[in-house]
């Protein structure tokens, strides 16, 4: 049996330790034949791939990135590919009969189990491994890539917590997440942050300066306030400037306290996994040549309830996981005074 | 209502967290006096207690160890007290009924579960919350300071791994878990270790020194032993040996490789809690909070289905949970090559 | 004999340590009365302070920032002080007299210095302590907050790594230094980044391009810009860029690879220092109470071939250590390849 | 121009850095040929070893460990090789021509230079780079490694801190260290230990004794002992103790007070480099391919005054760097209440 593994979409610490979980369980266990493809779904499209021994997947667990790339190519988007006649889907599956791959892998995040299910409709056997920082793919509960980031992010807010303090200052702080909050709000709550505010929650100004005044009259002298960097503000400022940026002069001219912004930026997706996204990816890895050895296909693997299981590709493709409202973490953050900016934190 | 916190056993990463949950929890949403009573069971023996405000509360979320310190102090082992004539379970009582508490959390491991308990039968309105490095409380998915541990022993792995590359040797690295071998379960598959030793799978010598040889035969030039502190060794070597020292000696004799060890000790258990396990503790402690306000007692907060539940006491005391021989990631290091020791592994 | 001890400028790691030192040595050396003045020269201003015992002096080695507070308050730029008669320099004389110090040891940088050099030739008994994550202050060798600052963009570094290497990028990372580029200089070596721009090195954007080209058509995958946040660049754009910004959208227009940018900020300067800092922090801090018992004063404390001396703080007062042209590291980096941007990197 | 690189005894942080700062400047700058040659010594005895490309060079900054493997073969100690006639020096002067070599590069401690210095009265053209995490190098201020092993053991103490303070116990750290006390001076300052034992300070128990009673007595919970490995302890104990069970035990008997040990081993030499490590092995790797250009052989490469120079490697081979007694730095801890065992700690 022939397998093919690709990493696609943005990077996230854990994807050398998936490729690993797969490739040596293919190899060892079942005999397989692994190829390791290039640059994502650009690696099927202009047929860039290598060979994988178990001695190249040995002493990678712990790399951060990928050592097969990785991009943002969407073969469905865009099917069009240079010269041309074929679109990229029939490149790719002729390049997946070329290469006689009884299988794909794909390990990637929403966009990537998107492109996955298409492919799998395509008539390709295809396996999805969801990773993403945002923790926001449908059908999981986790995706390996989370921990490390919450564990980065964590960290940046300890620092950030000392420059506050002796400058008495208002410090805001902006995490990844366009859509989903999970990294802001998990951070958030480890990182010991006063106000976060998520894209799932409206947040209400007048709350937020309410809420840091009351903090300043009760003789806190600072807060450390995280935001996500895809929560709504006024349009027409989008185009200069960051959310953190918007809330930090907002807060400062509303409430007149000294405030200074920090993005975390690219150092949340790099470096090498927690031992947490390390066994995750591992667990994901081995149970994806599981499937392929018994030839279940069209699946995405997920976790449920501690157990790592099948989800159809056709259920998770095109949806998001958020935040939802009656998260009993958020209830919990709340009763320990954490404020989301919202109404109910009054 | 008085509620009064302790922290009894080894201390781990995560209690501060813990206790300011419960704490800020209590004080703010329900209004609570809260009381920090010292070193464990023995400061409701002696009655040492502070009052602790939400300011005293602030601040410690990230700080290792235990701000109401802690003991080994187990008052029905040894019930006599000094020269007093009543038993520690009676001074306690009145002491408790001294405080004037309607509720005292203890945050321990199995040995404070087990006092818990028969302190909930003695008529105390008990919640226990679990912590513990070993993950072995029974009742719960896990408990705070599990995952902090593995990533202190991931990352000594990581360590030790470059000097084992460099001098091509074995290195035999032995981590905590007198009864249950989660942490070196998780930390050996997150540090890739390539042969994991565990209390509750036993260890067939010649299984793992031909394992060893196998590799080094196959041209790798060095491997990774994690060993649990509790595995079993020959008794008469037990008085002057560590389980590492048992194992190094024993594969280098064996195998003729050169072999050394090493021994985490007490860095497992210090240090600042990992962002997980902040998380976790402080979901626990504000749900132990909730447990006390709806007079909720005699039960253990849990993490069940990645949700947290109570689960009486009586059935939590006196259990251990130890690592299930049909575990999936067992199944699934096995799959990559990591040897367990056992017949299986060959 | 009475000290006083104050931080000022921006927070850096170390703060805490030199406190220490200086209090500890104070105390327990010397039996001198040690206070604590709160935010740097405001708290002269406005007489906040504190006594510090030992007790106070302990645990506080590892910690961030500074428990005394800062402030940027320069009270020889603008003397007037609320609707007092008096100039602020006046008033610091008379709270300096008030509380019958001795001796007032000021920890900061450049500015702090300057400050420090004018109110000991107003007639204070004057000791500074260099701090600075900038390694700019003139007359010694190194300050502390450097090497943590030196760690902390080290490591963001090794985590861009993996991000423009799985998708074959160039990255552009900001980090702090208004006028000095030690940082950036160091951490750039450090962390393998290919080009770095400082301040005191005019770069040319053609070489700069031609370079990073040139690497492409080597067939290297990607690369790492570092930049120091007060380089050069058109004045029109500096309302709205930051200088990362500006750098990156000039690589991208002019060589056609895709770039991505992010800035560091304020992670640089908080947490707990590193061992090299805590141990300079101690040395300068036990070396000030030396001076201070032996009535040495109008000078900082500085690092000289090994050793801690005394430089007169008005041979520092007003002045940068730059980069110098002629450092033998700038010479070694580009014997590796390294490119500084300049017309020399051809 | 060709040159060899090998590195030889124990591995520590920043080896790679080392080679990667020898074999770019000589490949880039000086347009040589670069030989990786494996496993120290011995690779020079059995003649293996591989080209190095500056490809090859690439991306190992931060590793730890050595990607040239290394080995503890002294030649010139045992110097029959197997059923040779000639003696191993003869085989690597042979060896030496075969290859063609103008110079060879020696990486290593006290030992290695040693040797370097005997081959370079044997006739080869050598240079020598000292890396040690004792710091016990003579004719250097420092040695790369020393920094990354000091940031290792302190972090350690921090972490050990938590449970000293949890627990009230006094405890006994073990860091590295046969002869040379840098280790444990530094990283016990930096860690603040309150009691450190080093090989160059004769310790009295009652003196010990004594300072952690009075610790006691003013009510300070816990001490932490940091011990170099190399102390001297009763004989017929060493056998099967190491110094930091002798000291531990010794005090628990002594004081009454609880009492535990931890030996940190190998995590101290494993592991990337910290920024300091990684800048300083390539000024001395940069340096050594310059002195190699222009035919400066017989020599070390070594920090003076924050200079790298040259001293000849006659005057380095069989000295040792030790902690003097009058190092400044010893006062300064002393003058914070550190107590170094001796009777000066009275």
């Amino acid at each position: 049996m022939k397998i093919g593994i690709l990493t696609a979409g943005g990077d996230c610490p854990g994807l050398n330790a998936a490729i690993r979980g797969v490739g040596k369980a293919a190899v060892l266990t079942y005999g397989m034949d692994v190829y390791g493809i290039s640059s994502g779904f650009l690696g099927m499209i202009e047929l860039e791939y290598r060979s994988l021994s178990e001695l190249d997947l040995s002493g990678i667990l712990t790399l951060g990135g990928t050592i097969l790339g990785t991009s943002r190519e969407k073969p469905f988007k865009d099917q069009s590919y240079g010269e041309y006649i074929r679109s990229k889907p029939d490149i790719i599956l002729d390049n997946y009969k070329k290469l006689g791959l009884d299988c794909l892998v794909c390990i990637g995040g929403n966009g990537t189990m998107k492109t996955a299910s298409k492919l799998s409709d395509y008539g390709l056997n295809i396996i999805g491994i969801p990773k993403t920082i945002d923790n926001d793919v449908w059908g999981t509960e986790l995706s390996f890539g989370f921990d490390s980031a919450m564990m980065v992010a964590t960290e940046a807010l300890d620092r950030i917590h000392t420059t506050a303090n002796s400058h008495k200052r208002i410090m805001v702080i902006e995490v990844m997440g366009h859509h989903a909050g999970w990294l802001a709000l998990y951070s958030g709550i480890a990182g010991g942050g006063d106000l976060i505010l998520i894209p799932e929650i409206p947040y209400d100004e007048s709350v937020m300066c309410d809420y840091l005044t009351e903090r300043n009259r009760q003789g806190k002298p600072y807060s450390i306030v995280v935001v996500a960097e895809g929560i709504d503000f006024p349009k027409k400022k989008k185009k200069k400037k960051s959310a953190a940026n918007y809330i930090a002069k907002m807060i400062q001219e509303e409430t007149g306290m000294p405030t200074r912004e920090t993005i975390l930026g690219y150092i949340q997706r790099g470096g090498s996994p927690t031992a947490a996204d390390r066994i995750l990816a591992t667990r994901f890895g081995a149970q994806a040549a599981d499937f392929a050895s018994r030839g279940e296909f069209g699946v995405m693997v997920a976790l449920h309830d501690q157990h790592v299981e099948a989800v159809p590709l056709s259920e998770v493709a095109g949806k998001l996981k958020l935040v939802p409202g009656d998260l009993p973490l958020l209830r919990k953050a709340r009763a320990l005074g954490t404020c989301f900016g919202d109404t109910l934190s009054t």
